[in-house]
């Protein structure tokens, strides 16, 4: 793996490399770790690569590891730049034949991402997005629970991700998070919609196997001088009829990052809190909720396969992201083999997630500033 | 008290009956508990009322204990009917001399209600409107942290009220309950909007003391054959620019009586389920959530003059709903007396309250047909 | 009903009060509200009870309702006062004829109890204690599955009940509720473990079935000047060879009336928690642990039967209190009517409940003094 | 590092490499990962390790890594074999210079931890031991708070560990975890209480900064025909004063791995639980309970230097794991560079709480044999 982005001081990059470096399936062997080329190199160096393979900017890593022979050169491109910097070096990388691993949302417009779903598919290689809330274990039982039919036709789906660390300008500080993603030139046409909002239109359509058809969304700027959504409440309809509620915030004052989703269908229906990730509540029509749990009973192999230790041991947000990391990697074990991928991790973000979620950046923006109710999505 | 309502088989009318009687104020001493002067004739029998004064239909209990020499008869009227019942007697009662409490929503339609409140205002006599949830400790700790500005300005409310009992078609057995709230010609124009969203919208304007100025509303009815919405999600905008979402269901499976509401200022913020009353959370910027009790440290005294027992004892629904009826007693108390009521214990909900819930059923209806995406409250 | 004790100022006789009203099965008719009478009286002014029947003292009160006639004097006593004033009001009740409702514990030594427990034997009145948790629904539904054998034979009860009220030298200050109450002359042999210790006692025997054999105890002082205990813990051994742990303490700061109990059997366990009564958390070996609430799903007729409103609707401290009072009262009234008691209601605690709290009393008190390990209960 | 077990079909070291690898501080490059060196060949083989680095067993591995110059062999070996394997290689790797990490309890009795304990001393290497639990960063932070004397003097302590993963006879199956860990031979004097009872105690030490004084233990074997203990009460005196208890089980039935431990002082106190470790819950004499979490507001630099990620990220087990690791690992890295180990990361279990776990697991058999309350630690 090669990282383009995430030098000193970033939040994703580590994470994207605690999450690689997790199963022991993935080596950071290069990057570009900073558009600045000594940050890079001391960025390189904390992260103990030799000084050869750290370089000054995402083209000269493509062009120097094309060249090294295979087996030693970077196998695919890990991108954790801001949404402005996703596009360019991630055509480049396949371009050139790398594979390429992202973080969300794939690029900074729809038109970007349309650009690179039709390179993917003429290239034929693979790309990973990083919706890494997919990856949980209790994500992946309530979305076999709805494929299995327990919970009977989807009704109701209630998303939430409120967050409260924009409640005050910090990007007036020198906070760098807080920076590019209230800048739309870094950020693209949505601040919270785009940074969480998807997210929470990514978990709902991956557990309920749905998708959205209209919505009707109101979006805000709370914090005065910002430049950017940082509030925003969505209404949705389903293509099967089901109604929803999708709302992301991050002026919720005290909320942390608490992703929740819930879903109503006849029979029964499902809870989750991102914030208490091994936990699944199962309400049903007439008897007790159930209080599923990583690791405990019988899940469905889809989501035994994605936990690691026994019940009670508590796995959290980098083993979630880490089983994205370990899918795509066994699925490029698998594609460099010439074999079909296996079977049970075979499931990872991918382009189509992503141009799904920049349509979902352009619908609500559009949504919110139309007079009409709903909005084809 | 006279009860008009609440025989066998009925379930608000023993709720009032024990909310009247929890706190000794109150003394039930007749009553005209079904349009079925037998079914009336046995309840007054079971509550141990003597048989002259059960009466077989309200107008014959208005009149006769209207000749009884004050002191002996009834101060007020409790009428715990349904919907389509309750503007016939209210008004018989006010234009007779007696108070009344009144369960809600307060009529069957806007114009009943709007009718009502001129003959409260004409009689000077007391109503009072059952939205027990307003009852509780909690909420009126919430609501006097808002007003003293521990949160800042307000900016978003969530306020949700899920239930799972009409999850299927219940109104096609005879279960009472569900045939006349899902009944468009007893519940009135709405269904689950009517008989929970209204105290949803009746908590959100009360604890913060904001009014909805404009909403949006989507309205369903998800189970096959049923006449009035089971189902509504609403955008909000308040008169001071905060924004929200209510969201009420009698479709969610599993769900008992999960009123939640949850309020974020610029400061702070809290989070109160009517399932766990005694709880509130509060939220800070950059600080612990706190865990605020009934009965734990210093509350605010508008929320101790409602509790009844010491810190961990836990109060719930009845004791809430006995705080309206106890307030509304020490009121009328006064009232009788000549004096005025008494500061801490005047504030229960009334007309005022239940012309807002007419509105606002009529508005959501109204928006749920509309194209256009706000419409005014 | 008449009560003995429960003046202005006083905490549990309003509770007794609040109990007896809530199901309009009991009316409270006379009262010996204090041993100053001018207190009594103003005590009876304050509950609307016609002067003649408030009395100065409960001699005083048991002599004139015994001249009454039948129908009009009080049924039975309900005995609120402090655990020295429990046993000479009960006695000389029974002597009397009267049926007697007492506060726990039930005296102030063993001895007393032995004595009431001949003297109930012997008169054939009913005599109810109100160890009042074991009146909630959900305590019921433990007792049903443990009897039922859902969890096999048991194997481990962990029984806990931290307050922290008495954490400083409250009884320094005037607090009426903390003098007596660590007050060796009016409180009896033990504090802590008398006054809240009993209480878990009483409940991990009437969940299980079954009676502690042996235990171990090391009851302690910890604050300065303090002259009972306010903190014990316990080892137990039951009856069935189950193992157990039992403490009981007022100095565990910040905590409220926290009594929980588990039950741990060969297939499964349930864990409930005072402070959120209405749920029953049931673990199995392995399946989802699942969530039992009041009013969901098929609970036993035992269970149902103490509930009065539907799930979702939180009842508490006073309606599980209300439980006990409404069971003596339909016993007493079959009783009256020299019919059987009705099956469901004839739960309540009795003399006999009485009589093992205060051995446990004096045996826990006999250990934590004594070098030997375990002590015979 | 050189990994001493841990092959397939092991749970713990597994453990070990994850937490291993997280920070990209430690490198796997060799191990002897089974007494079947067929099976340690396959076993590293899948780790992609060079087969020349894979060996039969671990005195091959000392020997054969010894050899090798500086800065290629090995700095350090994880031990992660059964109890009974412990000291062999743990102590042979000292004496050959090698620096250790070796999973809990140290050893198989206090005999060999006090030898071992010699050896760390005599050689000056390093020696880390996995009581990983209080690696978490809100352990760190409850740890801060008593020592900086946020809660007053300490007074009560109550630490449990409840499994349920024994509640039949697995052992007679042929599950590994079970067999060993049942086996008297190989896992020590104690069943649960050696396995999980050390690690409460050790957690109720390492936060509260005390040392138990006194104990009185009763063990249970509840399963027929398992050979040690699976369930433990402890009763147990600080040497401040304090008064505890502990409990250990391994047959409640449906527990996962529910390790909790409450601390109350004079002042305030606080409580955690491993399976939301992110969680701290802070209760106060009397004001409300406060939640601290990872992330959240002004922790202790101790508890803070132990997150990732930020707030609502959830973290878990096995980053409380890497904590441990990463913490022996800057040590060490000082250490070799002749440095001062780095005050924030010089935290984490040693040989003496290695000595102090087989102390106690001596302590707790001996008294739950004794008739005598009371035993000295």
């Amino acid at each position: 793996m090669g990282m383009v982005g995430g030098g000193r001081g970033a939040f994703i990059g580590a994470v994207h490399r605690m999450a690689a470096a997790l199963d022991g399936e993935v080596e950071l062997v290069c990057g570009a770790f900073s558009s600045n080329p000594e940050r890079s190199r001391l960025s390189g160096a904390d992260l103990y690569l030799p000084p050869e393979r750290v370089y000054g900017n995402y083209e000269e890593m493509i062009k120097a590891e094309k060249k090294l022979p295979e087996g030693e050169r970077m196998d695919f491109v890990a991108i954790v730049t801001p949404n402005h910097v996703h596009y360019p070096p991630a055509a480049m990388a396949l371009k050139n034949g790398f594979h390429v691993i992202c973080d969300k949302p794939v690029c900074f417009n729809l038109a970007e991402a349309k650009k690179l779903q039709k390179l993917v598919k003429k290239t034929g290689l693979l790309f990973a997005l990083t919706h890494n809330y997919t990856g949980y274990p209790m994500v992946k039982q309530a979305k076999m629970m709805v494929q299995k039919g327990k919970f009977g036709a989807i009704r109701k789906v209630v998303v939430e991700y409120p967050q409260g660390w924009l409640s005050t300008r910090l990007e007036a500080s020198d906070q760098k998070q807080a920076a590019w993603r209230t800048d739309p030139k870094r950020s693209g046409a949505a601040g919270a919609m785009g940074d969480i909002g998807t997210h929470a239109e990514n978990l709902a359509e991956y557990i309920t196997g749905l998708q959205i058809k209209r919505l009707c969304a109101d979006l805000n700027t709370f914090v005065e001088g910002r430049r950017l959504d940082d509030d925003g409440n969505v209404l949705l309809e389903f293509d099967n009829g089901a109604k929803g509620i999708l709302f992301a915030t991050q002026i919720a004052a005290g909320e942390e990052n608490n992703l929740r989703i819930r879903i109503y269908g006849e029979k029964g229906g499902c809870d989750w809190h991102q914030q208490e990730p091994n936990t699944l509540l199962v309400r049903w029509l007439d008897k007790p909720t159930e209080i599923y749990r990583t690791g405990v009973g019988k899940l469905y192999p889809e989501a035994e396969a994605h936990a690691r230790i026994p019940a009670g041991h508590p796995e959290g947000y980098l083993e979630a992201f880490a089983n994205i990391y370990r899918n795509f990697a066994l699925c490029l074990r698998a594609h460099l083999a010439g074999k079909k991928p296996p079977k049970l991790y075979n499931d990872y973000p991918t382009i189509e997630d992503g141009v799904r979620g920049m349509r979902f950046i352009e619908k609500v923006v559009e949504s919110s500033k139309s007079k009409q109710k709903w909005i084809r999505f």
